[in-house]
């Protein structure tokens, strides 16, 4: 039964398929949701909104949610017991070829992630580790040999692959990996091994218990000479589960989060492979033992091969955003029913929502979660044109990359905030494990050091735009980010920035305007988040160019690094605007319009007000328009209360997935419960004067 | 043995006294720090400064760090051995009084709390709620026959004691709780009674396993008529740990952290306790059966005994405090040895600490944890003084009760904020258990929402500004708050925010130069602070003044909301710096007062920086000020970065209580660690310049 029995628009019952389990499972798992709710779902679904629509139809909650109160091994097993589940439901494996029983449709594969991030992460990880790290590389740097023999095992669960890439001795710089893949001609193998403490693989994905075979990034050397970095599948465990000769296996044990999953250690002691493990779409050994690949250079085969890590980071980010719109939801729900104190002359009306500062914590943060998915939508998109296309387009897939390191660093990070905000929103009651939060949060803090620092993501971002995009992805040498910087002219950007047509339509419109007149204007916001960005990506490439003279690159580098992280930070916020405005554009229904428009509005002013000193300092902004726009911020979360709980459901999550112990028994956490009392009772908006 | 053999200053040996373990142990307990480490430590100690160094050269590394990896039950029953030996170490109770064997130092009992939060913070949660809650109530809210049968078993350990006051309905609103204390005449008894399901104690320490005897809150009802929340001792578990007749104990299980911490619920049907188990220090029950208390008004004798949370309060700001300056020593110490990518020309020299974006992340946050370690030096020693005060200076108390609410609120949030970000900073090391950073970071969450609500206690604050101490602390009506600015006048904020006369002086001196010539002067920080204080306050009072004309007071004071609390915020800040300059003032060291005054500086200037929008917008600061503040912030971090190690051993936690893998196994974590390197071995601080 839903708790929300006083919904404040017409309600659509979904009605869930039977599911194995009892009566009572099914009253659970049915949703009901008031109409704008749902026409926000639609509004925010995409390309993929039918595939989201149908899991949430069809995916038992069961499966979505774990008993936090599990031992490590009890997690695991469960893990392991529900990703065959979910693999049932057909939430894995989209990405792989067609021969082998997927779909080739690599956006949809990002879908499977995000919807299995809904439920559980352990499980999501899982999930990510086996099909899109272990069978993308197999996928993506392997050929057919390798596609026909290990990836149907793959897909069916039959053989658990991890994907060996990290080692305690470097993270970041993957390119100075200490493991050596050497080739003995003698023998016609690949010799696998650790040659250093710091060399040995760590934090492993499924190393710990499940793997059976394990992609490897080593050093590859032939007749003694180095090619880089390259890919081998080396079989860690035998049938029955013991590591295989030469292999050392750890186990991690506790982590931040993520219990169901089996991180471990990987180490090599000359450890001999067949030539034909190696993954050889760009560069192999041939038959005469010699080593061959289309590409010239180490460098850039090596980018080429680490190209393919953008669809992790997409899958990540997507997984972080799908915790915060997680955590917003409880926290949200249970702010419209928990009252705190009572108002004179309010009795038993306010509750935490009510509150201004309780509003300021979560409605911006729900415009954001709105804004993220608009612009993930546009990645997943985008993932699987490139994909689809006959020919490629270089400049289109280094622009891709760039987009997916910076929504994954910025996303992630709101993430992590965000979830912190929902718990200690919640109180005591936030704080523990049944209530939903702790373990959400826990586990989601992964993704912020999972599949790249942030901070050498937003680098990598900002290599992207000094180059325009003409430079391989992966590369962080400072002394070629400061070369860029000093071949780059200014001009470049304002194509950068300027790419969409109804951006340059909306800001030419504001710009007639009067400063009075716009702050409710789309254009005035999205020239803002332009015009920060160019100035900054403008300024920062004439200091790089200043510093070029340095002759000790680092230096060059560093003396600027806090404005080359300004610089990317602002590039993704303003791809992230313009996808909420592109996603506007797109809504037909006229409800869920004006909701959306209030939301991006309540976006791009949060993020306005927070860098108000920067457009202060710049001239772009007077003392008089930045208190203007911390009164229109309270302004509009008055406006947005009224609709809390729908624009809630429109953020895509069914009550039953969120396994809160206090959304099911309300009357525990709100005295007077049993009285007949809306949800969503609010007290009439207040006037909204300016701090002063 | 240190694993730091190069340490930049001279070094001094703290040789530890042998405890039970082997020559490892003791090996690993001794304690070698630099020069300038053991003098910041003297700088920064305090009129409790002996009690921290013996603690440090005493209390054993076992007991302070636990293994992460234990089933809930076994961590509680670790928790269990644990206290006892801290016990035995005399690590609690000083704030008991003499004759019960205490040392009747309430400032001291803050510290004892401090520095059982080095270790594993269930242990001091645990000793926390039954010494500093339970024992803490029935000290303060007890009279002679309590003192003299509760204490003694509840130093010893014998009898476990927890702290009824929290219900699932109510929290922050504690005047409102729903339990009833029912006085029956006929029986000369207390019937305790939960009434609602809402009215269930819960998140109760101690309540799940071991308590045998609650401090629980309720409304006293006395020949019919209710005389507000009072306090009463109920037995609910016999000698065997059965629930005694009529209590209910219920366990939370899994928590955010804490897992040594047995919370539950407790649920009262009809229990029945003689008339001597009320705590009737401030009203009680005659032998007559009639109600009698010293303090007219239920609300009035409510707060007072409300009152005796101060200490708690400032008890939590310890403890979160102690969490980042772990945090910050582990991310800190790994940063020193940890290197990301080589530099050009720096081959095997550039660690993680070299880089501006990682200074940065640790640095402002290392000034910060100093400021906050005297803000908090400040408020232990003034409990102390105003307990041995043979007078009660009522506005004193609330002076100080005030400030303990806001230190609490600040310090846990920065926590909060600085465990994360010390994790992440340790890639994805900082996320395996095994590295000290995940526990600790989800143990002291708990803090942000314990003992208060940051958001209510930043409005107690605002509450005893706009009163000038002069109204009950805990009151949070808002017709109150609303009134109280009606009545205030501007004038009086001028005496609070200049209170200390060498404030007022620098601020002076700071006032006759340009403003090309102040960014560096103590006296232009301190009066930025004490300006932003002191405009927000006011306008506050003026804008709640003209909405007290609002018939509605809930809308009257929710419309300021946001401003309620940046007046709160900004005082807390100023209060902060103030006691850092104080700090400063009483530095013998040399060496060490000017690492001390680079902190203060980057505590001071990192505020500004990120209140840069405000200040401009009162036109406070200029635009060219404004990226001034920016570009000295890089320059500090910078100056500071040689004197890095020194500064983290000055925040006082040994290296063996940090338990962290990575810091014991650098071999693993830094390729080429066996060859002869330096720890600090630091490139040239580059130019600074301002970001444009």
């Amino acid at each position: 039964m839903s708790t929300d029995t006083h919904v404040p628009h017409p309600s659509t019952d979904v009605e869930m398929p039977a599911v194995a389990g009892d009566a009572a499972t099914e009253e659970r798992t049915r949703e009901r949701i008031s109409d704008l709710g749902q026409s926000l779902r639609t509004a925010t679904g995409g390309r993929y909104g039918e595939v989201r629509d149908l899991a949430r139809a069809t995916l038992p909650a069961e499966a979505m949610v774990r008993d936090p109160d599990m031992s490590l091994d009890e997690a695991r097993e469960w893990t392991r017991r529900t990703l065959a589940t979910m693999v049932e439901h057909g939430a894995a494996g989209s990405g792989f070829p067609l021969e082998q029983g997927g779909l080739n449709d690599v956006g949809r594969s990002c879908v499977d992630f995000e919807l299995t991030a809904h439920g559980d992460l352990s499980v999501t990880v899982k999930s990510g580790v086996h099909f899109g790290l272990f069978g993308g590389a197999v996928t993506s740097l392997g050929t057919a040999w390798h596609h026909e023999n290990v990836l149907p095992p793959t897909l069916s669960l039959e053989q658990i692959g991890c994907y060996a890439m990290t080692e305690y001795g470097h993270g970041s710089d993957v390119s100075s990996l200490e493991t050596t893949l050497t080739y003995d001609a003698g023998s016609d193998e690949l010799v696998v091994h650790s040659p250093t403490p710091s060399s040995t693989k760590a934090y492993i994905g499924a190393a710990a218990a499940d793997a059976r075979m394990a992609a490897v990034y080593g050093q590859l050397i032939v007749d003694g000479k180095g090619h880089g970095v390259h890919v081998a599948l080396v079989p860690v465990r035998d049938e029955d589960g013991n590591p295989m000769p030469g292999v050392t296996l750890g186990d991690h044990g506790l982590k931040g989060g993520l219990a169901g999953v089996d991180n471990g250690t990987i180490t090599f002691d000359q450890v001999r492979v067949p030539r034909r493990m190696l993954l050889n779409r760009y560069g192999g050994i041939s038959d005469e033992g010699r080593y061959e690949s289309d590409i010239e250079g180490d460098n850039k085969r090596f980018f080429t091969m680490l190209g393919t890590l953008v669809r992790g980071r997409i899958c990540v980010a997507a997984g972080a955003a799908v915790s915060s719109r997680k955590s917003l939801s409880i926290a949200t729900r249970y702010a419209l029913r928990r009252r705190q104190f009572d108002a004179p002359g309010h009795e038993g009306e306010v509750t935490l929502l009510d509150y201004l500062a309780h509003q300021r914590k979560l409605l911006p943060a729900i415009a954001t979660c709105y804004a993220h998915t608009f612009a993930l939508n546009e990645v997943f998109e985008r993932l699987q044109e490139l994909h689809e296309a006959p020919e490629k387009d270089q400049v289109a897939q280094r622009e891709l990359e760039t987009r997916a390191a910076g929504l994954k660093a910025v996303i992630t990070r709101f993430a992590n905030d965000t979830n912190q905000v929902a718990r200690e929103a919640c109180g005591g009651a936030g704080y523990m494990a049944e209530n939903g939060l702790t373990v959400l949060r826990q586990d989601a803090d992964v993704f912020a050091t999972f599949e790249g620092d942030n901070t050498v993501l937003l680098q990598l971002v900002a290599k992207g735009l000094l180059s325009n995009y003409k430079e391989m992805f992966g590369d962080l040498d400072m002394r070629g980010m400061v070369q860029f910087a000093a071949r780059s002219i200014g001009d470049q950007f304002i194509e950068v920035t300027a790419a969409r047509p109804f951006v340059s339509r909306l800001i030419a419109t504001a710009a007639r305007r009067s400063e009075d007149e716009t702050l409710l204007e789309r254009g005035w916001h999205l020239s803002m988040f332009a015009d920060r960005e160019k100035h900054v990506l403008e300024t920062v490439a004439n200091r790089l160019r200043k510093n070029a003279k340095d002759s000790d690159s680092f230096r060059a580098f560093n003396e600027a690094q806090d404005h080359v992280l300004l610089a990317a930070r602002t590039h993704v916020d303003r791809v992230i605007l313009e996808a909420f405005v592109a996603g506007i554009e797109e809504c037909q229904d006229e409800e869920a319009r004006t909701v959306l428009e209030r939301l991006c509005t309540l976006y791009a002013l949060s993020s306005i007000e927070a860098d108000s000193g920067w457009f202060q300092e710049h001239n772009r902004m007077s003392a008089a328009r930045s208190k203007a726009v911390t009164a229109q911020i309270n302004r509009l979360c008055a406006e947005l209360r009224p609709d809390a709980l729908a624009i809630v459901e429109g953020m895509g999550v069914p009550e039953a997935w969120l396994n809160s112990a206090m959304l099911r028994e309300p009357e525990r956490w709100t005295p007077g419960a049993g009285q007949a009392q809306a949800d969503t009772g609010q007290v009439q908006p207040s006037a909204v004067a300016t701090a002063e």
